[in-house]
């Protein structure tokens, strides 16, 4: 068994509207040093397979059909084998 | 001035309901292995500060804040100093 990793972003070319909100509050904070916040996805989840291959390859497509949106998004992932 | 990643993850005593929907979603698409599905924020953003101790109180600040709800999430962040 493993369990996945998975951190997913918005492409640097595409606007972050939800970053730039959240960054404006903030400044009403008074927390004036922080800039161009990017809001990803962290996602954790067990693989049922001892295979490493086979585990990795059912993680992608998790990935790649529901987990992110690949027009707007990159994601990587790591498995770590656990018993 | 430093790079900040931060990780947001709920509780584990509280239930992940985004987490379940999409792993309902796995299975019709005969992804049968992936378990325990939970979905979490990653945040990335710089700080304009040189001095790391006042870098990451204010970090922290924004956190507790603005980026996680205190009540169902923990967060953790890491600063990576760049020119």
């Amino acid at each position: 068994m493993f369990k996945a990793k998975v951190l997913i972003k918005r492409r640097l070319s595409i606007l972050d509207p939800q970053g730039q909100a959240v960054e404006k509050g903030a400044i009403h904070l008074g927390l004036n040093n922080i800039k161009e916040t990017r809001i990803g996805k962290y996602i954790e989840f067990l693989v049922e397979l001892d295979d490493e291959t086979k585990a990795s390859t059912e993680v992608d497509e998790y990935c790649r059909k529901l987990l992110a949106n690949p027009i707007i998004e990159d994601y990587e992932f790591h498995l770590e084998k656990i018993s």
